[in-house]
């Protein structure tokens, strides 16, 4: 089997190889206005201030440290739908299970949803229920789309952006992957390394609450990491963008896990994470904002945007040196979400 | 493995399994007065006269006369927003692959589902990409999400529902779930019989433009047949349906098909057909628009809504007899849609 003729995982990671996917066959046959802005939801003007974003969670293993399948596909939708300014409302969820999933996993999934689509403040209002035969699927599979009114005071969009704006995360990066990894066949290692899956849509609509407008862009980086958001972000604006290592939120046992697995905390996935495009007259309002908020203690901000290298993320390292970070290539942890 | 602690086939069926399912360990958690009026799709009042419908589709084969998966994943999505009153604007879209799909597959499909909205009216305006290992998903899942807004015109509501209103159906039942069989592997008959998976949002939106809220409800029997759709509404409604069997519209091929295979018809399912509850007095003008429309050719009036017995369906059989019509109970063709 070529790699250039069938599908394999790589398409499937959230970087360079997905894009491509999406780029030359989606949006080949599929291209609209809407579509082609490419980003993980949509705005719907002609139907109200509305917004959509779809997601189906494959994720290995069901359950895991921090959360479950069930919560994860909540919290993945809702933030999505908020990372457009918009507060989410509605979910729609559907499970695709492979026979033999014991009741009572299934029971908790349930139990998971409804508890995060609680905190979380939305309602599930339509679902669908289908099974496959043994190793035709893995457990369950649950596709979840929301929708959201936009907040009235958000004017998200990366035309906004200019050079000098100051670019701030919420909290601790590579929680997700890490956590995920530590509980993989074969890939144990001991670890009390919770997912950081969570709602983030209460902190998104305070801040647009307080700041309004002047905030320019959310953006959640899960599947690929910050690495691949960031440098998804410097190409469609066309700026630079230039962070600093000492200044990016992770927790020690986090870093020592990615330093012992050779991973690169960038390129490892979040669900409880983004990122926060803001004037640079306000960043440290925003930054104090957050780290008062409960989700967001660890805020901080990361770096900012400049002119130059265009559509190039520049990274300031512990050390002082200083070196392009990369979007993710390939595959790094399959199935993550 | 007990029937009674895992999920088997017979949860996706579409019938009383699913219906258990869905009541006992979904509604238990997460009912809402939205989510438990267990309809295909919802109307979402808070947010403006929407709709919203999900599904995801695990039909295998994948490619089957008349369709693929790519154009059935948007007719059942648009279908359902459709039969809500409502008209289809907008679809999410989210694929799970299996690893190892040839990309041409792949981009067959997508043309499919290019095709399929355009023909429909929708645009699709946001996604989503996952991709599981061999042997961990089928060659490839789809999950479209649809919303519309509601028809100007529409009163869609079962309690508006009276004895003496009759029903329609606009095509031939039983011919999706035939075509599907034949092409099974180890199930394969000569057969041209074609799937009948197309769009009916316009043929719906046509008829609330013409008769307005003297239509009372729109339904679609797919998994579980029209069986087990008029049972559902049976009990919803806690009146009686008569339906006369030599006014059901069936091919004859198809008919031979099931009379071949030992499967009752009404538990066929279907991809493009709905029934229509109407007033008695605009039944006749309501028949005819139908059958001058391309999605209407073979309608006819198929019975009424009778005070007995009550949440029950009474078949007058082609010799005059009468049975009661159940639900589809357990499975009867698995991943039909």
């Amino acid at each position: 089997m070529k790699n250039t003729d069938h599908i394999h995982m790589g398409h499937g990671s959230g970087g360079t190889l997905t894009q491509e996917l999406i780029d030359q066959i989606i949006l080949k046959h599929l291209n609209n206005p809407i579509l082609a802005q490419k980003h993980d939801g949509a705005l719907l003007p002609n139907i109200g201030q509305i917004a959509i974003s779809t997601d189906s969670f494959v994720i290995n293993p069901i359950f895991f440290k921090g959360g479950n399948i069930g919560s994860l596909a909540v919290h993945g939708t809702v933030n999505d739908v908020a990372m457009c300014g918009a507060i989410p409302q509605y979910l729609s969820l559907a499970f695709i299970i492979e026979e033999g999933l014991p009741l009572t996993d299934f029971e908790k999934v349930v139990q998971s949803i409804s508890a995060a689509a609680q905190e979380s403040g939305v309602q599930i209002v339509t679902g669908d229920t289908k099974v496959v035969e043994k190793n035709k699927g893995d457990k369950i599979f649950i596709n979840t789309t929301g929708i959201g009114k936009l907040h009235p005071k958000s004017a998200i969009l990366s035309s906004r952006i200019a050079v000098g704006d100051k670019i701030l995360l919420n909290a601790n990066i590579a929680q997700h992957g890490i956590a995920i990894l530590s509980q993989r066949e074969g890939l144990q290692f001991e670890s009390d390394i919770l997912s950081d899956s969570t709602n983030l849509n209460h902190l998104v609509s305070d801040l647009l609450d307080v700041f309004g407008p002047r905030i320019k862009l959310f953006r959640d980086p899960t599947r690929g990491g910050l690495g691949s958001v960031l440098h998804e972000l410097a190409s469609e604006i066309e700026m630079g963008i230039h962070i600093e290592e000492k200044r990016l939120p992770i927790d020690k046992q986090v870093a020592a896990a990615c330093e012992m697995l050779g991973l690169d905390p960038l390129h490892v996935a979040n669900e409880g994470v983004f990122l926060c495009v803001v004037a640079a007259e306000i960043a440290n309002d925003v930054w104090q904002y957050m780290q008062n908020h409960p989700k967001g203690k660890n805020a901080n901000i990361i770096g900012e945007i400049c002119s130059s290298p265009a559509s190039k993320v520049l990274l300031e390292s512990l050390i002082g040196g200083h070196r392009l970070v990369s979007p993710l290539i390939g595959q790094q942890l399959p199935r993550i979400c």
